[in-house]
């Protein structure tokens, strides 16, 4: 039950196997950092070239293929006053004939106050004028090494995790992610003071974080997809395009749970899901969308 | 201002120009009910064959194309004290290889007790139990006469609104609808007291209704998909498939109101929605989906 | 067996239940005109303002639902020297990214030379010149009345055919098509001098035809999708959002045609259709788009 | 100009950055083999345990980032008389409510005649009987090491190319792949005999091959997907989820195309594609589907 203060020297832009940063065991708790989505550390110096560079790996001692990685986020916050954020939509979240009406793609600039809790727009000057945000602080991306020898950008997400930019992934939230690989191979990155629901911008307010996470693993327990649970849900996600297939690996992934934990049987899930099922959509930018199907614990 | 009691003799399964069952004025209030998706109504009587019957047309003096149909839902609640579900999840909303997974249809039954606001699953027999769930009235389909002559199935949606199955469709909310015939052609039907999001049974707890709404005109207002606003929220709807599509249209007609009533221009509009869109899903189970596209109030 | 010789004075934009403008009987021929998609006839008079404007429908004697309408396409071509196209991809077939990069629509003048079979690009001005192109006719829209009660602009497709520019449906090819409602209701089309697959820039070649078919009737044989056959191939069709759907649809109507009329159980179907079975695209134009699933009667 | 000829000793079944088996410079032959999708070589013993094992990488002398590999298709032929294929289709291929009626999966087995050129189905026992079909040599695998540090499972496919099970990919084909890093690292693998098209089984009859190919470069000139071109057509690939996205890709590559090597601008590519454009379905299996945009090199 160990607790690392990990500062990170270099960074990965894939989610891959790649040699470990540190070795923790089940019960650890990891301190660290994360650049933003560019590299910046908290100082804003840039530590990495690549798109959304990565924090890790890091060895989960004992995970092998088969197994639940169980990854308590315990505290996340940016470590900097400052952010910058896209200000204009992604073409492919438009209708076709209204993309020429997308104005040049510029930075936004914002301000944190830290204390208060709130991000505060800078510039570009916009009828918006100073428009004030409360913090809501979310990875990005989060994940493990993916299956049969892959190693995927942090652009995108799949069966391992990775950029599914659900602003569910925040402080007070335990994610599973499936292990591939043995260690698990655990990353965090792309820290978001806040973000509309997809990231439709292409960005949340992009900033550097402390975080801070304990792991844990389920041994011998198989799921397909990462799952999350905070005080009022549990939910599964799903990583794929269009977004009805992402909803469809969620959807799925969300009867296997409460098939195997839960006691219910197929009809129970049909009835449950049918008039208890809420979705929620991650990332609507990347290659491969997110969806996320939730299921309120009151009903559990 | 006046306020109509109507009582429906008959109902139609397309959204379409059909003869007007009652001719109302800008500003009037309707009272009226609404059969169950199979036609049974307070004393479950079944008094129409087809699926999804409409209560209407209802010809709104004044109104023409390019005119928005103001409607405000005033009251919705079940006038009986039975439901019933379908207890399995559409083949569609899971993975393909899940499907032979999915058990036999057959119907759930529920009953109200509407003074407590409850719903109790009856049958069938489950680890469920009886389970209980709050009442949420939502009406499942609302809309208008379709653009071009077009009669749509109450099956499926359209720009014309139609079978959208958004839990957002409840009381206290105000609905906006394209005009795209004289008299716009207003109909109500699909009560649904309970339903899970994206209605991936294909039902939600299905009942009759009754229904108090008050309708009103935006002259020369023109809108391209249904529209709404509650307490908290703007929001617009879209209607396609995929899912993508749906979410498409839905920011596209957000974009358009938010340039035009609230002063934003595109970049300022890329700024808010990308900081602080949210999305809901309406239904995922017609042949057309519903995207819902929401923006706070406390944002604008 | 009669031939009837039929000069439409009215032109519909839907496919629906609307008064029948000739009763014939199966086995019988029709020699009719189609106007072009603006409504233009052989002497570029515009004689209907709709989009698609339809000749028809046809009230076949004893057509009943759940029968096939058998429709022999015997002359396709153009009656008019004179066709225009649009000279833009519709901005839905391109990477959203690149849709700024379309010029804006105009139209392009074709002269056909109807003996030698040829199309000659008269306007505008491009390197392509005087480019010139085989004419290859074909109806853009052919169908029948939908089911329920619908009527569904000929800007799209459905079950019912439609809109589906599929260069298939050429002189020399029998079409398919359910029967929804008593008489069928067969309507034409939209005709083509040349199109693209896709018809990616929302026009073939536009021009008025002439058009002789002769119909026939499978009465009990209940089909779901349009279906036709040529020297070499039999195919079926599907239509809906996206192309993935409606090449599902069209391979569930070829393993059902293999099933019921060949003798293949399903493994047969499986091991034909893995290995021989070969796709068109339609349609990637309307709301809902075309893919066709074709066997080579070699195989059969 | 040399001739290599290479035995492979291992196989990848990731498109990654790995060691080079071989350094090859451009004008170069090489004569290979590749083992089938299970890993079986021409003796039918098992060499490799992953799923579509590749032969390569082969590192390209002078190849860099931005420059476009040249691979000449020269002979592709099975080296066995025998393959084995699937006997279902693809439960995402048919409608979601018909997946239940697809048999359970168990192996085809072939014989090939590869004199007469020909494969006969041994089993299992069908209406089909002893099925013969003309060998039709293709290569399911192609493409280079990926951009971005990412490792590609062969299961599927991107800009990089990868399995995109594409009929047209044959002997007499060239094939051109944008490199992303030093010596543009080449494999190739998973040879059908014979695939229908969007290899809607799984897999076509899947065996051993024989391959030479000669590899050139094109310095400095960068394309984005994989393009093709045979005696009479010109090809462009785009690899993604639905089809209608890998549609836009292939598309939008051939208007790259059109524009820099054939001196179109952007209305005469308008007119081209939307008057002669035609498209093939590549794989319509894997987690990203194939779509190919054709033109007639008549056309051009």
């Amino acid at each position: 039950m160990a607790t690392h203060t990990f500062h990170p020297t270099r960074y990965y832009s894939t989610f891959g196997s790649h040699a470990p940063v540190l070795r923790i065991a089940p019960g650890d708790t990891v301190i660290t950092t994360t650049v933003d989505a560019r590299g910046l550390d908290a100082r804003e110096e840039q530590l990495s070239a690549g798109v959304n560079p990565q924090t890790g790996p890091f060895y989960i001692e004992g995970a092998e293929p088969g197994d639940t990685l169980v990854v308590h986020l315990e505290h996340l916050y940016p470590n900097r006053n400052t952010g910058w954020s896209s200000t204009i939509l992604a073409p492919h979240v438009v209708d076709p004939w209204a993309v020429p009406d997308i104005p040049e793609r510029m930075d936004g600039r914002w301000r944190f106050d830290r204390d208060a809790g709130t991000a505060t727009l800078l510039e570009p000057e916009t009828p918006l004028g100073a428009w004030v945000l409360p913090l809501a602080p979310m990875l990005g991306c989060l994940g493990v090494a993916p299956d049969g020898g892959e190693a995927i950008s942090s652009a995108t997400c799949g069966p391992h995790g990775g950029n599914m930019d659900y602003r569910g992934f925040r402080a007070g939230v335990t994610a599973y992610f499936p292990v591939f690989v043995p260690g698990a191979l655990f990353f965090v990155g792309d820290g978001h003071a806040v973000q509309g629901a997809g990231e439709i911008a292409g960005t949340g307010i992009e900033t550097s974080f402390d975080v801070r996470f304990k792991v844990d693993l389920r041994k011998g327990q198989r799921i397909c997809w990462p799952r999350g649970q905070d005080e009022g849900f549990i939910f599964t996600t799903g990583n794929a395009r269009p977004l009805d297939q992402a909803a469809q690996h969620a959807t799925t992934e969300m009867i296997r749970w409460l098939q195997e934990d839960y006691g219910l049987d197929a009809r129970a899930v049909g009835i449950l899901l049918g008039q208890g099922v809420e979705y929620e959509v991650g990332n609507f930018f990347d290659p491969d969308y997110t969806m996320v199907c939730k299921v309120a614990k009151s009903f559990l």
